[in-house]
């Protein structure tokens, strides 16, 4: 564990558009930031443009609800359309009530409209657009690490994050929805305390702790910052995608 | 917001005990750490720290179950006065079975055990000790905020955190459980996003993605590194304690 952690929003990122490649993206906004990438920096991007880059853009007048999307709108009182697409995403609804629809969305994550969000999107000329969270989030942070190796000669670790309300706390915090080149938990089991007594809460989130700390910089509204890097954190466990931060539904007490 | 974070684990932390002056804990670690406080800094102080000032430390042979605690500790495989401790600690039972028992802690908190610690605690020859959340944490963290702005002539904000398990997520997580000097949460409601689209996502957990930030750096092990100062977070909005994150149980979806 390190003594101090520096978190730098990076400047200059451009609007992100289907096709984009993310490796120039975040090496330009290095630039302008003149900042330079060492081993061990840990670079939070925000789900957004990954999702952006991905195309994982769909027209929302060209969505048609099926029967099911359109009984579910009525009771929790959206858009026919955006439920249809929540419905896509997800692979069971979780509960519902008018105004909130919660899913475990297809990466087994647990969160309100399967993650899709209507902000941050331009409107073109044909009407509203709804962004999606990529499909394989581990794989786009796998892909975005090698792809600053290959460039830079450097080994630093992603996390992809996004902002998602909690069951029991008001107002949302930035989780690890894919990671790659760092542990995403770690397991301190059999590390004593400092008296030697065993510990007893055995497993850190650290991933979900690093999508927070970048999500203070990062803000959700006009500023746009969504390139954190963040320099001081290290740690000797094994790498471990986002996955294994989901828990499975046989060990979930509240379905 | 800020286009730049450093968080900074204080070192020469004392063994916190019952009665310590937590004001000169806090001024004698800057020292030794070589830092200076300024207007606008953030103190995350981890709770056990708290808890052992506040002596809210229990002689675990001392405590007597009561029968309902002896009746859910069989149901939940754990030692009765354990048990008890939690019940005392609690307003309600959410969720229980063989390993696990999840209250809502007399905070409000929706979490395992009543926070209730064995780790981090001296025994002492008389045998266990067990360490409970603070009484009040947010009247805790405004009692350290005052005492150090009548010392250092310096306004500071004060987050008390402690790693919290979530119901979906595995890991745990830095949560803020006392705040004092800052905004718990930023209401996002009105302001537009970068295409002038109203947001959606209204709340954001900062307290909580602040808790969680430091926890990178406080360890939960041997390191011993329960105070974190966070530079450059600053926000204009109004200042609010911890119970400003709890949701009210009429709006909880899963009790």
């Amino acid at each position: 564990m390190p003594s101090r952690m520096i978190l730098t929003a990076l400047t200059g990122v451009p609007e992100v558009t289907p096709g984009d490649d993310l490796v120039q993206v975040v090496a330009d906004s290095i630039n302008v930031s003149g900042e330079i990438l060492i081993n061990g920096d840990i670079l939070v991007v925000a789900q957004k443009i990954v999702s952006k880059a991905e195309g994982r853009i769909v027209d929302f007048d060209s969505v048609k609800p099926s029967q099911r999307a359109l009984v579910l709108a009525e009771q929790v009182d959206k858009d026919p359309r955006h439920v249809e697409l929540v419905l896509q995403e997800s692979n069971e609804v979780v509960k519902y009530r008018p105004g909130v629809l919660i899913v475990e969305q297809k990466l087994g994550l647990v969160m309100a409209n399967a993650g899709i969000d209507h902000s941050n999107i331009q409107q073109n000329e044909a009407g509203e657009r709804i962004l999606l969270l990529p499909v394989d989030p581990d794989a786009s942070a796998n892909r975005l690490k090698d792809g600053l190796r290959k460039r830079f000669d450097v080994s630093v670790g992603i996390v992809i994050n996004d902002s998602v309300g909690r069951a029991w706390r008001i107002g949302t915090v930035g989780l690890a929805i894919g990671v790659a080149g760092l542990p995403a938990v770690l397991d301190l089991r059999g590390e004593p305390d400092r008296h030697g007594r065993e510990l007893l809460v055995s497993e850190q989130a650290v991933a979900d702790e690093l999508a927070s700390a970048a999500s203070l910089l990062q803000g959700q509204a006009a500023e746009g910052l969504p390139i954190v890097l963040v320099r001081g954190f290290s740690s000797n466990a094994p790498e471990q995608g986002a996955d294994a931060l989901i828990r499975s539904r046989e060990m979930d007490m509240f379905r």
